[in-house]
């Protein structure tokens, strides 16, 4: 026990979540402020202007998201068997999205335009990676049954696709928007109320239940900026194209939380747990 | 053995496979419904349109192909030495498909036309290398007569051979679906009915004995999506041209159910067992 | 000793062999069959067409070059520490020629000709490379005179080289000929008869026989697929441009059994060994 | 304790960075020689000149952070897994400023202009994860509040944010340039001073502490070249095109420095206890 | 004693260092009766040449670099940890060559000039590391003062320094060619007479002893190469140009002795001195 309290004081308490999301509204006051400049500059197209803060972004992001990659993919070997595939999945999600991004700041850099298409093909795919590592995290401590599994990932994709119909056009924004949003609420309840957060009160080691805790508290404040997103795209007076500047810095600060920070989470934990296991079998 | 029983619901189970089929239904809708819009899109040549569900579903797969790839490799380290085969040669399935998904994909986003000498070339690699899965896995429970193995590769070349001289032109059309299907029998008599199929009965432990049969399933109805396609392009009034958007959605789907579900099963049941087996030993 | 008997029969056995080179005659037929309409289409340059018969065997064997590559490399864990070094090797040969037919295959798809001197820069450094894994094979099993190292170097270059000359017209094409088949005759002595032979008889295990039996084999007859090819090209009365279709499709063939085959009996006695050493030990 | 003796004598003392930094001192002195020509001959843009040794020392560095990023992966095999996460950071880093290099040196010989957008991209992500290397090093050897990681990591973003706004031109250079200055101080006071400075004086064992100081010393003058270069790049009268040759070499040698030699002091420090701690358990 | 004595008997004996000088000088020969037609084609641009013997030589040691760099560093698993370096190590100095040779071949074959700048960056990361090694394999053995570390690297600086000064014409060709002979005797000196060749000849092992001198014969007969190189190239009548054919196929032969062969050495006396210390300690 003495062992395990040796171990980093988790950085990812309610308070420092709150520090993580200062920069964002730090970054949307810089658009906020710049956006007319920047506009102009990306409509010129060609190459990453100084003062384009969005483009700029872009840029971050990727880089990290490739960092972040070889990341997972190296601390895999610090970590016991059992954690080893949440490492691997963490890893593919911000693979999958590298490759991506790299698209997507090749077509705003070059054009100034929103690249829904590929925004909504990567979530397509590391939104439901991201919900897997629930059940992941909870294999590992405990026999999880396989509902869980198919639980969540019907609510992600009801999200989803209800999302880009609407994003796409293939149905009125209103109803896409709900039907979006129910799907968002039924992967809430599991987490929270349903059997997954039921089995991770019963199980868990105080650590993985306060990493559990930071990552619900990811899927509810990280994940609502994309509905914010839209609502502020879509559903209020303004088009798109006027609010192209805000809505890619959220989304990109929004995929920077959801993808690398949910990542670490789970990295910490896997390696705390993996050291108090050694310590407990010594 | 309370310890195995702790090894969580396998995923692959007849109820969920059929679950796994309905997103091939709603891709099918997808593209009934918007085909006319798609072929004019992409006729227009250039980069992937929105609404070009047919070129969605070629960058959502090669990305996935990628992911897998990075994840049967990665996760090769968890199991044991005799697994650890399987593993490689499920990744070597999802690189190879992976590089030609991105030549298939370029095709399309660029031509709309459908790339079958790249598939034609990915599935005379691959297929093959599926089959071997069967003679791994049975090889990694006891030992195997290396006749299992060349009959399965035989089944599999007549297979493909039969249906590239059809689609290619160089066979008339019935004769060469009845070459292939002729192949594709024998495989499947091998498995169910032949030594295959008997060793494992007689020798394969629970977990591994339910492995194989959703591998079996696949080989059934996730390899008939072949013929099915062939026949609606080829043996029905429909040229190939105007049933190119269903076509190529379901091939895509086929491979990624083949390729991906498959090597899941077979990382499950490789996990699975190795615990099983640190257990048995501890 | 019931432990080794386990391993499971090998593929190489010779009835296996003559099996496999069954396709080798498949593919001379076809090639002779459709070689007409091949090279109209190939002179037409571009992308690679459906009845290009010839550029289709560049596309499967530069991917199962990769392939392999990947093979070899993530299989070295499963071997002693002994054997890694033939692993190595294996995959390096396969990479250096991977590299190599990309070029090639980009040459044959635009052009149509027959990129010889690419052949040639993969050979130099290939076939050493091939020579070098019987020293390695024997050196796992006991000690072994540096001179079989030599001697195989040295006959492995004169064979080049006397090809080279003659290929690229610096010497006339009987001496070259002759000069490089004397090189080949030096290899085959050696290893049937000469020393390597010999340490192979007095000192390895009945599996490790077999494999160097095997491998013997693949220098006769697959090697031999080279000088015949030479013979045809530049010896009788047809120019090598008339002949390149089966040319290059010959070669092709070679490579992949010289190359990939010869690497999978390697990587069989390999895992075969540390299994048995393992069981031994035990 | 004899064991531990045998260590090599670090690399890193005073003595020995000051005899580091005479390339240095040669760089500034052949620039200034040379800077006419340089410019000249940049200016015609174009591939590498001979004499353009601005552009040589781009290429220099890319394929040095390049090798160190290579480097620092895979020596992470050589420590023990508490020290792991040092190596990979520090790898992260050198992996993270060799793809801006890459672009960085390509705008530097297409265009000779100073490419300051990247190097703060760079900058951005890089010198936080420098920062944490601090923490990560204490944490190898004791418990770590939390708080000296997000103090520490609040003044980089403070002194990188500061010089950001002056270089793009957003703030006033004088005011940008106080900022900057300020966050960098604080950082100086938590490593010299304040909580993390009292950490390791308390717990390090010998070789830790000498490289904690050899790092801090980097801290102190290799972070100085940059307030250097901003100093004599705005802050007097030649405006920053006149000594765009001057400013990069600088830069260029600082992120040798900071990024390249930092990492090596971790990676020996590393090995170093890795090796220590194996003794003093056998 | 016994085991020791079963390590293959070492192929780097002075005998067979000669042995691989022999493919020089026929390389030299080839040159010089083809020179003239090689000029001729490479003059016209475009790809490889089947005559091109210059740029076939920079084709084979681009990709046998890279096969290197694979092998070292697939091979670092084979070795004991404190000979891990010396390999991770050797595969840097072939990575380098690789990518800057990757360079040097386009140039070569597009303009048929040679690329002085890229080979003097490549020599200028690798030459110091190959001096490294030195330091690094005695310390493998031994403590070895930091000192000769320092030594061996600035006589390197010199003498590369020394040999760029002249060939890009900032030094009159006669003195810079003295300086950089300086340095190299300097290196000559330290490790034959001074204190790295005393730590040698006191501490290091049969194997190692014969490994040390065999590098340290590359050094002296190897780096000749360079000087000899320069010598014809500047300080004869003859001017660079007419000479680059045999200029650039001496350089790329030396870089293969010096960069490949050497790295080979030390590969050798690593898996040989692991094995012996397994066998020590068993």
């Amino acid at each position: 026990m003495k062992n395990i309290a040796k171990a980093p004081e988790p950085f990812w308490t309610k308070t420092r979540l709150v520090a993580m999301s200062l920069p964002l509204i730090g970054a949307i006051l810089a658009v906020a402020s710049g956006s007319a400049d920047a506009a102009t500059n990306a409509a010129a197209g060609g190459d990453l202007k100084q003062d384009d803060f969005v483009g700029i972004s872009f840029w971050i992001i990727s880089m990290a998201l490739v960092a972040s990659t070889v990341f997972f993919f190296l601390e895999r070997d610090r970590v016991a068997a059992k954690w080893k595939t949440s490492l691997t999945v963490s890893g593919l999600v911000t693979l999958i999205a590298a490759v991506h991004y790299y698209y997507m700041r090749d077509v705003w850099v070059a054009t100034g335009s929103t690249p829904t298409v590929f925004r909504y093909i990567d979530w397509l795919i590391t939104v439901p990676l991201l919900m897997i590592e629930f059940y992941l995290i909870l294999s590992a401590i405990t026999k999880v049954p396989v509902g869980v599994f198919w639980r969540l990932m019907v609510g992600t994709l009801v999200m989803l696709v209800g999302g880009y119909l609407g994003e796409a056009g293939y149905l009125a924004v209103w109803p896409a928007f709900i039907i979006g949003m129910a799907g968002w609420a039924y992967i809430l309840y599991e987490i929270f109320l349903g059997e997954a957060g039921k089995i991770n009160a019963a199980n868990s080691p105080p650590a993985v239940q306060s990493a559990f805790k930071a990552m619900r508290l990811i899927v509810v404040f990280g994940w609502a900026i994309y509905p914010v997103g839209y609502f502020f795209g879509y559903l209020t007076g303004a088009g798109p194209a006027e609010s192209a500047n805000a809505l890619n810095i959220i989304y990109n600060f929004a995929d920077f939380l959801n993808k690398i920070a949910f990542g670490l989470i789970i990295w910490a934990v896997a390696v705390n747990q993996s050291e108090a296991d050694k310590v407990a079998k010594a």
